[in-house]
């Protein structure tokens, strides 16, 4: 009776996932397009950091600087760069995305063009809803968080990193766009590497930013469909511009 | 003596509004967009309104609700929309540009892509940069605002409207673009009617939205450079679809 139960219950999330791919591709139009559904995650580590400093500043959902380690002994090393987890994981940068799928679970897809479907947008900040993207021979950590900078107006904030160094993420360009209600919004930009913190670059404000009010403009039942592309730079001496 | 100051001061400004027109070309790198240099206005609308009423929520520098005139006898008149004042004037639809030209100095351009450089980004809120644009037959109303809806962290925005009827409005697409230091940011959307309150259309954020530190990534020597385009829509039966 038990299996039977599960059985149905596992026919209506195929159900209610196989809804959410036809109405984001819908909106999309784009055939061709890999819809990923990605849900919430409550970050664990601003809790951590709350519990640990308890500092007026964290107070108010604002993340804490990177905590990166005090002593890496190899240069070579680098911290783990999971936005969501303090984790005293460190190794090689070429390992960085087998720890993220292993040890944190966060899910990888392939293609140069995918749309990233964000559920549970009602959720109270501070959420992170996150995927890795492989594409053009790298990988990339998408990252959607909601956020109080100002206390009582969370803010939804969407960057690309590079799981890369900084030389190598000026090579690319990341494309996110909304596109719903006669409205379409774009960000183009140089991702980031992960090398630099996804708290500084959402802190900073240097990446698409949405107030609650255009969240729901652009949300359709609660999922918020991202559009995401990844092309190569055309001007690559990107240092003599800035 | 005071013939020669005053004409070495005017060939000064023009030496100036020229280097700025240069540099708006240079980043849109657009030949044959009209740039124009616009100036900011310091609202007296808030100021008179705030002076009156005294209420909490303008305290925040949040604008009043829409002061339309309270007896408007004959339907075909409309009242004054210019954003900046408080003026008592109505008319019908069509005279309306030519209040807003004459009455509160509004400049028009015409030209179907044009580049609006706002000057002087650093001024306190609130503070308003307009213009009017003919295109299509039509004309619009661009507004620019800067304004502090959580206190002490202004913010801009910026939206189009039509000078005509709602379902005028339906059938055409703007597009605002702002392009610096290798990143960029689109919004398009179908402009409101004037009939409809600019006020209203900034507080419920249906408009493209900068935060400080966004607008001074995209803005140069504090002016930004906004590119305008504006298309007749694809979709007409745009009601269906809401």
């Amino acid at each position: 009776m038990l299996f039977f139960t599960q059985c149905f219950g596992a026919v209506l999330d195929l159900i209610h996932l196989r809804f959410q791919h036809y109405k984001a591709k819908r909106v999309f139009s784009a055939a061709g397009q890999l819809v990923c559904v990605v849900n919430p995650t409550h970050s664990l580590k601003y809790a951590a950091t709350r519990c640990a400093a308890a500092q007026a500043s964290t107070e108010q959902g604002i993340p804490p600087p990177c905590h990166h380690h005090e002593a890496v002994h190899d240069p070579q090393l680098v911290p783990c760069t999971c936005p969501l987890f303090s984790c005293p994981w460190e190794g090689h940068l070429e390992v960085v995305v087998s720890h993220l799928r292993q040890t944190h679970r966060i899910s990888i897809l392939q293609g140069a063009e995918i749309v990233f479907l964000a559920t549970d947008m009602h959720l109270p900040a501070p959420t992170d809803w996150i995927i890795m993207h492989s594409c053009l021979g790298h990988q990339f950590l998408l990252v959607l968080r909601k956020q109080e900078k100002y206390e009582g107006h969370p803010q939804f904030f969407a960057t690309m990193m590079l799981i890369g160094t900084p030389s190598q993420a000026n090579n690319f360009t990341y494309r996110l766009e909304l596109n719903r209600n006669q409205r379409r919004l774009k960000w183009e930009a140089t991702p980031r590497s992960i090398l630099e913190c996804v708290d500084s670059v959402i802190s900073d404000g240097d990446c698409l930013v949405l107030n609650t009010s255009l969240a729901q403009l652009f949300s359709d039942n609660g999922s918020l469909a991202i559009g995401i592309a990844i092309t190569t730079s055309k001007v690559h001496s990107s240092e003599a511009e800035m």
